[in-house]
């Protein structure tokens, strides 16, 4: 435990990394997460910066050994190769853990760590498994690591681990499959609990964590394995740590997420294609059928028009309002790098994810270009997703749009309908629903809210972005429904880390960066409770 | 020239043909232009049907010379071949002949036969190329014509030509391509001319035929080819021989044809997929944007909701209603094949086709089914055809069509946008047009077309289907607008013969009926005007 954070040291430290960034950075865009103008610079901050300085190459090594694990989750040896190499880490730091195995499913890996006299448990959650790749598209083999000294497309080029030296390369990148998406925080996690046991210092709180093998295939065990264990997995919080950090660079906290629903939406024209010529304006034309659909569920301007479907939308509180005004705005920025000369609707990007979206993901019918033939196409498909808010759950929002459509004619079927079928009912629609989850999103002024804010404004003070909400869905819904325990989102790796996709790289700042916040995490958590009391 | 028509001899043949079709055709569907119920059965035609029975075989090997010559439009060598073949045939049969060459393009030939007194001449129109053919798809080569017994599917077995029999196999099928597209009415021409000759028979009017080698590549050249030969183009009316009879299997005649102009349309997204969860509802969602526009453009009941798009359209006569009142009835039929349970608004397939028409040809954005992801598209296409009727014109529609999408807040360009404008404009909509053409139709009670009514209906009395236009489009307006002549279609062929697919195929019958056409309206279509004068 440590007491004192502001020693003349830390102030003294302050004031040159100020004059630093006066003299270096001022004409810059903000990189990482600095401390510049930061007052309440810690003792134990600097400790721990200290230590990842000088063990940078150790850290290294073991990530690299990590991420040469391949780990795409159907790839069930090398998932268990992963799996026991976490076992490993885990148990090399104390912490006594658990291997959840439920047939066909990648094992579930528990950690715990407790504190004596702590009163509080955080959670920790991310994935160990990755997208699968396709290797010819990468500059290097996805699972055996490449440091560089810039990105890629800048003229980057490699670096010795023994070499690096992280204030010569601020924008070093580390390359490999899982580099950011999601192995990032778990080795910062490790990272940290070796830092806080070099310098002395102790958690402050109970620890836990859950690492998934199979999130990049939407977490079809998640929900049983956590229900089976929801003794051992009993916590005051659950931070989920994945995703990248905000656009400009700066740390961001989310107190949500928003949930999905898919759906693929089939509408049915003649029995074969049709000369548009002979039949046209006679036999249905399921693409238009399908247009009118589409145009009658949402108008251009992202409005749902489905009746009811605003009304589960929780309105925001002061404090979430608040926040969405001290975000900075990156609408303008945005449209240019995608563009676009507009947005749908008015409102920021942040006041848009508010609320809910209905996304077409793609429409299929006849051919287009060099390919259309005059014909009247057999049937229309869309693919569609809903993004959910709080407070709307999927299995209403299915029913609305069921009831939408049959207010408007259309006979509801959930397979391909038969001959009889087609010719009792004028106007078939054919849903194919995926499951979805609901949505979650935890009050901002929650007490244990206030304490993770303090905390990472101890580190980042105001350059912490906090929103009520991601817009992406995660399933934070399993851990406030199954396990009753609020959960909110703490992202660590750059956005620019083309995750998913080729040449998957870590901003190796973000690694050092997160290091410091789990460290802070892990040791000021039960200070910052007392605080914000 | 043949004076008498109604003899005893043909009113005691109209009696057994009556007779026949009692005992064995009256629980049967009508299939061929039978002459059942016709009293004015002529001397004539008898001869011409005693000619065609005795000379099958010669005029089937005739024809198998003519299908084995591949007949695709780009194929240079071959469709030098068939041309020379034509002219060949056309010379044997005392005709002028004239070989139009364009450079890049397959030669049109043109043949005249002129008849000494003649006030009137009938032109006529085919084309001798063929579709592209996938062999693979084909159960037999398609430039090898094989004859079956009856159609493939119903189990047909090969027939020796000099076997066949007319009357044993009422539903023989001869395989090839080009069988019945379009080979068989010149074919048909040929022998009616050869079974005047044969028979003493004298054609009544002058005769000039256009035959045309690349119909099935849009006939690119044709305007310029027609253009630069009016004079010698020079007719009283043309008549197109192309396409299928009705379904019914009774013959029909179409006074005019839609018009068509095609359009492209895209509408842009963000320069690149973006996450629907993290995006959706701000950036814009172009397959929306799409659905709007078409959603805009047309209900689903088929309706066009451009502004003035109907104020074109010429009214019905009273004898064009009525013919739409006597052609049987078939949209039930026609719903059961299809699998559909309607059809887009009020009215018969008849009085649809004589209004315009907006066909969704196809639709693409994104990804639908398995392979759709979370995203936004980056854009959204739908392939459109507008098919018009008189007096509408492909300009006049393009620019209605501008304007509405102008009135909607659209920017509209004509090439990919770059990225300044994509900048600029927020909602953009690229249009690609087709050039298209106009429709034509001719007024039924010209006096010419009543002519040719009467000459048909003296084959075929009340079973003739008389129909204002043709849903398809078929340049018309050519003959009407270049030549200043009057133009109708007179097709010859099947209508389940798989044009354009694999196994196309001509019912023989079909063939025959065409011999007895062509020689009715080459050598009565005089004695027609006089009676309808």
């Amino acid at each position: 435990m440590v007491r004192k954070f502001v020693s003349f040291i830390s102030l003294f430290s302050s004031f040159l990394s100020w004059l630093f960034s006066l003299l270096f950075l001022s004409s810059k865009p903000l990189i990482g997460f600095d401390f510049n103008g930061q007052t309440k610079f810690s003792d134990q901050l600097a400790k721990i910066r200290s230590f990842w300085q000088k063990n940078s190459q150790t850290i290294l090594e073991e990530y690299f050994s990590f991420l040469s694990i391949p780990n795409v989750s159907t790839d069930t040896d090398n998932i268990v190769k992963n799996a026991r190499w976490l076992i490993k880490a885990l148990e090399k730091r104390g912490l006594e853990t658990r291997l959840l195995n439920i047939a066909g499913a990648p094992p579930l890996i528990l950690g715990e760590l407790r504190t004596r006299g702590s009163k509080f448990t955080l959670g920790f959650y991310a994935h160990y498994d990755g997208q699968p790749v396709n290797a010819s598209r990468w500059a290097s083999d996805p699972w055996k690591p490449v440091l560089l000294d810039k990105p890629r497309e800048a003229g980057g080029m490699p670096l010795e681990i023994s070499a690096y030296d992280f204030s010569l390369y601020p924008e070093a990148r580390l390359y490999a499959r899982s580099a950011s998406d999601d192995k990032a925080p778990i080795m910062a996690m490790l990272a940290a609990l070796d830092a806080l046991y070099a310098c002395r210092i102790s958690p402050s709180v109970n620890l836990k964590f859950i690492f998934e093998g199979e999130e990049e295939r939407g977490s079809p065990h998640l929900s049983a394995l956590l229900k089976a264990n929801q003794e051992f997995l009993e916590a005051d919080l659950w931070i989920l740590c994945d995703g990248p950090v905000h656009q400009s660079r700066r740390p961001i906290i989310y107190f949500g997420a928003r949930g999905i629903v898919g759906l693929e939406l089939t509408v049915y024209g003649p029995a074969r294609p049709l000369h548009s010529g002979h039949y046209g304006n006679w036999a249905p034309n399921p693409a238009s059928l399908l247009a009118n659909i589409l145009a009658s569920l949402r108008d251009a301007e992202g409005n749902i028009l489905i009746e009811g479907f605003y009304r589960d939308v929780r309105p925001l509180t002061g404090e979430e309002k608040k926040a969405l005004e001290e975000a900075p705005a990156i609408d303008d920025d945005l449209k240019k790098e995608l563009k676009i000369a507009w947005s749908e609707g008015p409102g920021s990007i942040y006041e848009k994810i508010l609320l809910p979206a209905m996304n077409i993901r793609g429409l299929s019918s006849g051919n287009v270009g060099p390919s259309a033939q005059n014909a009247i196409p057999t049937e229309a498909r869309a693919s569609l997703d809903f993004r959910l808010v709080p407070d709307q759950r999927p299995e209403k929002v299915k029913s609305l749009i069921e009831a939408h459509l049959k207010k408007r004619g259309f006979y509801v079927v959930y397979s391909e309908p038969d001959e009889e079928t087609r010719l009792k009912f004028p106007r078939i629609v054919r849903l194919e629903w995926e499951e979805g989850y609901p949505p979650a999103r935890m009050p901002m002024n929650d007490p244990l809210a206030r304490a993770i804010k303090k905390t990472l404004e101890e580190v980042w003070g105001n350059q912490l972005i906090k929103l009520p909400i991601v817009g992406g869905s995660i399933p934070l819904y399993l851990f406030s429904e199954l396990l009753h325990t609020q959960a909110l989102i703490l992202p660590m790796v750059n956005h620019d880390n083309n995750q998913h996709g080729e040449n998957e790289n870590l901003r190796l700042r973000n690694l050092w960066d997160g290091i410091e916040i789990f460290s802070c995490l892990f040791s000021r958590f039960n200070v910052s409770v007392e605080k914000t009391r």
